[in-house]
């Protein structure tokens, strides 16, 4: 019998949640044991439910494991949640109430003062809002969220130059691939030979305001933001994975793109300290070529989990300009989902 | 007979000069009787020489024309050069000396003191400079330029703006075409669901400089910069015509996004007035669209002559930001020339 | 008041309905009055009731027009269909039973017997169907069709080379855009870099019957179909107008490409001396560069009313092959009907 | 010591040498020992030589190895060969004469009487040529080729048919990836939104004549080709990998779909039972889904080796139809000759 912990994924049909089941394959410490859906694709098998669309064939195992209605009667403590936000916010409040402890990928509770916004090699510290958490709401369980795919690069390379120089103001124009917009997204004929320069879902007020609460600072049972300003355009590229954006920072203390690269390079924190199985060896990759990152050839950096920085220069405008990139559904959805559920268990959560 | 002027093109088998064909067809002004190109096309049909590509066929009357060498023996006063940029420089110097009008699309000259870079909307006065080039330089022609492909649709936008509210300073992020990188220009497996963040040629720093020298004021016998900064982020990305910048505006004086919309709804200037053949009605279309400009959809605003504006919206860094459009073969080049010609025509300098 | 005929357009929200309204905008005899759509969008201005996706803009006089619903009380004799086949059907019969002259795009009835399948250079005289239609049906209006879009290129190019050689078998493989599959049609990410070899709603069943019924002989009151057998693979491809098609052809009687060449170019017809307005001036273009036709290059030739034909060789296994392309939305859908009216009028059957 | 068999790499920095190069980390028999490329790298570090475009990185032994000249030398007695053809032919038999085995994957000697031209799952035994071109040529080495990428697909499903039923005639149409072009390749601005009907470099008649040889049998010395005809139309889509074709087969004997489907997915060979490290465990997937194969999706099955094959439904002109994809630089290059490697390696050859 495995020692693994059991764990489930809400939505387990839908884009995300196939990701999840990808991803979890073969995990060293977590087994997937039930797979939930909407009451359409309950009572069917996950081969039937699921229109897959990974390169990876299903799970052996899950290709005729029964998919459950997303009921807090799951037979795992711990729950990964690829729910559409449509429904999100209440599914995973009756988890949590139940007592799972629920990873979830939706926006509808990431601002709320008493949920962790997590990145670990950023704010493994937030992680304490649980107690608060669960003391107001009198939960067993808990909620804990990873960011929007579009903000995680940004983020991840910001925090460590905010944290060395202090960042003041952000001008970022994001260029986002079609998987962030779920299955089946835009249509070829709009996207073919084409930019849209608009992402629906208040894109870009989320790229505006969840880094401020990542580069936050726990404050006795509550977050200050990071006292900065974002600016974001938000655009969608005719491109599979891989979210790209050109970064203009204002930053408190001088500093040159060498300082800068070398602080990006020499990044490392505690998910690698504690080698959490999805933890990349280097959050940020730095990349010296003129023309990198790129969405094809960069994305799958550290297994899709490392953040890639290129073109550091100074900035005419404000003090240090770059460009990121970070796999979307990896370190932007799943992978970043799961990557907060070993931080959890490494550190005694469950 | 003819009443029209003659004109001719230098460069003209490579992929700006086709253009600067296409659009002369029936213009009428001008009337295109000498083609010229380098020594492998010269003595050839113009037909033979220009591996055509473009929509619509080669003129009629210029199939079988044969194509000059670039030497300043040509039989009209007027040229434009499409001339790359390696070549460009001495061809076009030798023209103005003997007496011809340059209407050049080339770097070379552009940022040269006594040399207007004109977008006869925003800066007709600088062709003044003209003087003072032909007594520098003793030449009795002239050499006048148009603005980097990526340089015209901000600086249209930035204009008005900038007379209406002061810009101070500018933060830029472009998508642009694959048209703008000449033919054969960027492999298809590099583009294929790929964008690059590098366009070579030091275009961030065209974008950073042309803007200050075309909204500059006339100041006597030269040009003082407009006294804004600008920083570019220039990525190339697969659409085939059409450059689009996200772009964020720190103001002088304060103004709404309204107030904005309103003073590039109603620009319209002295192209405008004198009715020149390629002036656009109006040369900045405002949007209200959410998800627009696109480039397949809005390129060809103004027959590829005007620039088109949306997502006008407050900044929360800066003060407005938008998005504009514009035609990267039309108005960002072949387009701009032949405008520029049809001011300096209806002033009286040919 | 105008002299031109009254015509109105069922479906008119659709995308087949929309490219109707562009090609119909300023026709030489007939006049747009009238648009008709589902229940759905009946009672709205035309510009509300359309989410409009064309490259120009509605024609000023239809913007506000009151969209009808599809019923026989339009006030005009004429009528284009470009509804969908899920309800085609009736209701195109019943207009024709109230009256009018459908010419319909859609699928329903084109292989009824009685209903002529018509590409004006074709097979003109099978508008004699007509009768046998009223007559059978009791109707005093009519219903036309024109074939498929995927059917259009080959049956032009396959027709004149049955006449002059007579054609056993083909096998045929088509390269089809994304605009055949309606809007929003394939989504962006399942086309990324793929072909997709499949195309619904029996594709490949249509090519292989409706060219016969095209090239079938007028005997009495019946079409005799065309002796010859035809097998399609069709596929999807990232283009975003242009039906491409990869042809092999059995001959009965030998022939050369130069043979084949000489009969496609110099194939004019009924529509052609009558100079409808719509009539290509050539219905077949040959083209004898090595890589052409291209989607992109050539599906607005004849202004996207005629065929082009290339790569015109010997086939190893059968007797000629070669590559056809049209304009799968202009030859293939709304430009075809509109030629069928053309054709009609002008043979007085209205 | 390493116990395997030191191999080197002709043309290491072309597109093809760095696929090679590539595959054969970590080989489990063969170790790439020698990097020979033209005069222009020899002399540099692989790093420096090499414009690297693999996914993966360079493999860390081979970055600073000294690339060498292609000439007899090199310390190993195997070579794979991605030179370009306008060289291959003389320095591979250069290398043969002088007792190299040397892997092509160059079209030089395909079709040369005395050179085996193997598909290992195919025709193992016509490595029995090799005895004839020794005595022939007085070499102690020899050539093998592999089959162009757009034949290897269409050979590995024909061949099990061909055995089963008979295969007279064939009609095909590809539509092949930008990766067979080489690097760059076409255009981005060529490619957009298009597809080109022609491929250079002779690409129908080595669809039409290739498989005759592989499929043909061993007569003494000699190959008795295949009696069949085949007819080729060969296109350029906007895939990154893989090349698919449509394909329509008259046979000897009369077979259902689910016949063929049966063999196919059957099929298994002598690389099986020797389980050769490249060999796929199915040479031949069968899929039944109906949209499928597809570039993008199916590519990688079998690890780049295995053909899929789809859509398998009786054709109305001749017996069969299907549509099969293979991996163009995997099966259809590099993966290719290292397969054809080991079974050499395994017969005794080295």
């Amino acid at each position: 019998m495995s020692n693994k912990v059991p764990v489930g994924v809400l939505g387990a049909t839908g884009a995300v949640g196939q990701k999840f089941v990808t991803l979890l394959e073969n995990h060293p410490w977590f087994e997937l044991t039930e797979l939930a859906a909407s009451d359409r694709s309950a009572g069917k098998s996950y081969e039937q439910a699921a229109a897959w669309r990974q390169y990876k064939p299903i799970p052996q195992p899950l290709k005729d494991k029964l998919v459950k209605p997303c009921e807090p009667t799951l037979d795992c403590r711990v729950v990964f949640s690829g729910l559409d936000s449509s429904v999100a916010g209440e599914i995973e409040e009756s988890f949590a109430r139940a007592g799972y402890i629920v990873l979830s990928n939706s926006k509808n509770h990431r601002m709320d003062d008493d949920v962790p916004l997590l990145v670990p090699e950023v704010n493994p510290e937030h992680l304490a809002l649980i107690e608060v958490q669960r003391e107001r709401r009198g939960w067993s369980g808990a909620i804990v969220t990873n960011p929007n795919c579009s903000v995680i690069g940004l983020v991840m390379a910001l925090a460590p130059i905010h944290r060395a120089f202090g960042v003041k103001r952000v001008i970022v124009a994001t260029m986002q691939a079609l998987s962030g917009a779920g299955y089946p997204g835009p249509s070829a004929i709009d996207m073919l030979g084409n930019v849209i320069p608009f992402i629906g879902g208040a894109e870009e007020e989320k790229v505006e305001t969840e880094p401020l609460k990542i580069m936050g600072a726990l404050d006795g049972d509550q977050i200050r933001f990071a006292d900065c300003r974002i600016s974001a355009h938000t655009n969608r590229v005719f491109v599979e994975d891989g979210h790209m954006a050109c970064v203009s920072v204002e930053l408190e203390r001088k500093a040159s793109p060498d300082d800068v690269a070398r602080v990006l390079a020499g990044f490392t924190s505690l998910p690698q300290e504690l080698k959490l199985p999805f933890a990349p060896g280097r959050p940020v990759i730095v990349t010296g070529e003129r023309d990198r990152p790129q969405p094809r050839l960069d994305r799958d950096a550290g297994d899709g989990m490392s953040a890639v920085v290129g073109r550091i220069r100074e900035c005419p405008v404000f003090d240090i300009r770059f460009v990121v990139l970070s796999h979307n559904t990896i370190r932007g959805a799943a992978g970043a989902a799961i990557l907060n559920a070993e931080l959890m268990k490494a550190q005694g959560y469950f």
